[in-house]
């Protein structure tokens, strides 16, 4: 594996999963893997999990892990070939890139979309830049429009609690929120879960929240949620914005909040969502605090999700 | 020792007292004791003293160390149960805590009061809630009412610069500033010098600025700072709001502030500070840059008071 | 060498550039070396590369480096003697910078000068305060008036490129930019290549915006750019404000930005530049993309100075 920015760069997503558990069940095994090997975690916007997860898993490769909010402590960046830089944009990424991918052996980003460019933002201009120039495996710590590492963590959650022959029935269910959200964990979730290709598949959400297709072909949409929720298995509760009518909120009706009531049509449906989550506004107090919810068992996994990639990565870099 | 909040979390305080000074002596005899444990460091504000040290205990401990700015780098906490969180408060400390409780084997917290909700503040609501959902142990690095890393070295350097037989007379005296302080230094010098039990003690400020008396009870409260310090050993400098007109500032006296001639009237006093101290607003320069200040070997003694603390929960966690 | 902070410090520039060039070979032949050392690098300004490569190089060396931002996550300094304190700044040097030496074995400083009072600037008073108190090796991380890492960093990258046996014509240019910019890097490159005395210097800038002559005295400077250029083997690219009139921005001539019709009167120069770089405004496009651009070398080579230099005062410390 060169760059983890999707589902595509992952050849087998269950012999992924299976290193992932092995991480879990012994943090430590691989310390020896990483030692003189340097990663550098820039962040260009706010993280809590990922930022910790991925610095956790580089320590428990036995990497250096450098932590750098490039637009806080450094200088802000421009990604726009041929710009005249008499702006407020410090540093061309051209510029940038090369000398990190000079620093480090594995370079982390997080880079969140603008919401106002559509075709930019789907072009992954930012992280593709990245690429380009750095010369070095980039890994996505969620771009402008997926984050595989969530989406990695989702499958090996749901792996883990679903134990049964049968296929699981898993929801993606779009939630209300307070203000314009990016796509990414849907549209990451679903093209996960598409790859995986282990589940009944069905995402629910008001008309006119359609994700981009080419992540979603394969699942049914279901505008009805009720009946979406029917015998799930697992329910995925996520707001994201409009894609069609980009960066837009469109509605804001609180019935798509998810209760303990829509619960009581599901199988008993465990209750997932990648955090932070807005309490009494996405989902309901009463059904983050239950039994149902696996929030913090998916947190806990996106160490060794990162370990796993990370391990792979350098395996490839060694 | 699970948690380290308050003077009531120390057994022996005289034992940890000589274990600290074991570290100052050999500060990495037990650099095996912290290997694969990871310590985070979490703020909510700002810190140097706190923060630095800290990070160079863990490490002189052989652990690993993350520092996380968590309003900065990450997401803005909601600490209320119940919440309906269509505000600013973007995780819920429900969420968070859990989580940070499974990426770490301790967790350090700075959380200042907000001096306008007596009754949040004194029930510690912040630290508390990470006590309550995050299930590993909890060290405050300054809370809404204590202090308790501060007041340990504070303890030290007075065991360590006081030789005689006799007990000290010790003065904590409040000093003027320009801006509403938290009560937190004042509250835990108090609280330790009275469970350490070796000192004649006196506090002395102007009318209306008792502090708790959860915390005082057992010192001698006098108005008449002259008074107070005759004969003093030590004298503590400090400013702190109201507690009783809660947060506000109700003199701005400046004979209050430290200086020379306040010190005549001492047993050559040794004069203590937590820093970060307000030259020439709260001390003198004079007093600052003489020979009777320690506030530099508190500072110090910072590591070693950590590292008794960390090594202490290490043995507890193994 | 106690302190790193200007080309002074350096007694043979020769023998050190062959040390930076060992560790650019062999980056952990002195992973013993820094052992249970701990470097601070202590931030008051913002830093990309400068704090990315002295991290690294301290790494290298197998110390402990703790990165603090000062004012962001610290306190806001005051380095007026005899200030009192009433004001917005809330810790004195004088308290910060013993206790920093305390904590640390070698201490690295970012300070920018103000570019209003150039006699405060140039006396350095920032850098000088945290020399005078702070106890334990200093090193510059780009100071008010210098930037020295900096330009040993061009002396390697120079000696790595240039391997003729007569001496190489090296110009620095002032360039075009959009706002004042301090005169470190213009100071500092002066500075280092009159040390060094192998090139033959010409610095070319419009009329009144002569640097500091103790740096300049010994290159010959010349008003008129296209001459300055003629023959040269390196061009060092470069804005500052002015000196003589201070801080200010005197020449908006776009025609000072370098270009591939200036290289033309040049002997195939290498062109540098300290980065970040404000394309098309200082420096075009054509020119950075080319192969006579050596700024991404020039920056990779800054861990190998600072390693050099870190390693030269762990031998003095131990």
């Amino acid at each position: 594996m060169k760059n983890f920015i999707s589902a595509r760069d992952i050849s087998n997503i269950e012999a992924m999963v299976q290193k992932a558990i092995g991480y879990k069940a012994d943090p430590f095994k691989d310390k020896a893997l990483g030692i003189n090997k340097r990663i550098g975690l820039l962040f260009l916007n706010p993280s809590m999990r990922t930022r910790l997860s991925t610095q956790i898993a580089a320590n428990n490769l036995g990497m250096d892990a450098i932590v750098f909010n490039i637009d806080k402590d450094g200088w802000k960046l421009e990604f726009e070939e041929g710009a005249i830089m008499s702006g407020n944009t410090i540093e061309h990424v051209k510029d940038a890139a090369p000398i990190l991918g000079s620093y480090f052996d594995i370079l982390c980003i997080r880079t969140f979309p603008s919401l106002v460019n559509k075709h930019e933002d789907y072009s992954e201009l930012f992280i593709n830049q990245f690429i380009k120039y750095a010369g070095i495996p980039i890994v996505s710590l969620e771009s402008a429009t997926l984050h595989p590492l969530q989406s990695f963590t989702d499958i090996i959650t749901i792996e883990e609690t679903f134990k049964e022959l049968r296929k699981p029935k898993i929801v993606l269910t779009w939630a209300p929120h307070i203000k314009p959200i990016p796509q990414c964990v849907g549209n990451s979730f679903a093209e996960w879960i598409n790859a995986w290709g282990k589940a009944d598949f069905v995402i629910t959400h008001p008309e006119d929240y359609e994700l981009d297709t080419k992540f979603t072909d394969g699942a049914t949409i279901e505008y009805d949620q009720e009946k979406a929720l029917e015998g799930a298995d697992f329910v995925y509760v996520k707001n994201w914005s409009s894609y069609a009518d980009y960066g837009k909120v469109l509605c804001n009706d609180s019935s798509w909040m998810l209760t303990t009531e829509h619960l009581a049509k599901t199988n008993n449906a465990r209750v997932m969502h990648c955090l932070p989550v807005r309490r009494n506004v996405e989902l309901s107090d009463e059904v983050l605090d239950s039994a149902s919810s696996i929030v913090n068992l998916q947190a806990t996994n996106r160490v060794w999700a990162a370990q796993a990639v990370l391990a792979e990565i350098l395996h490839s870099v060694n």
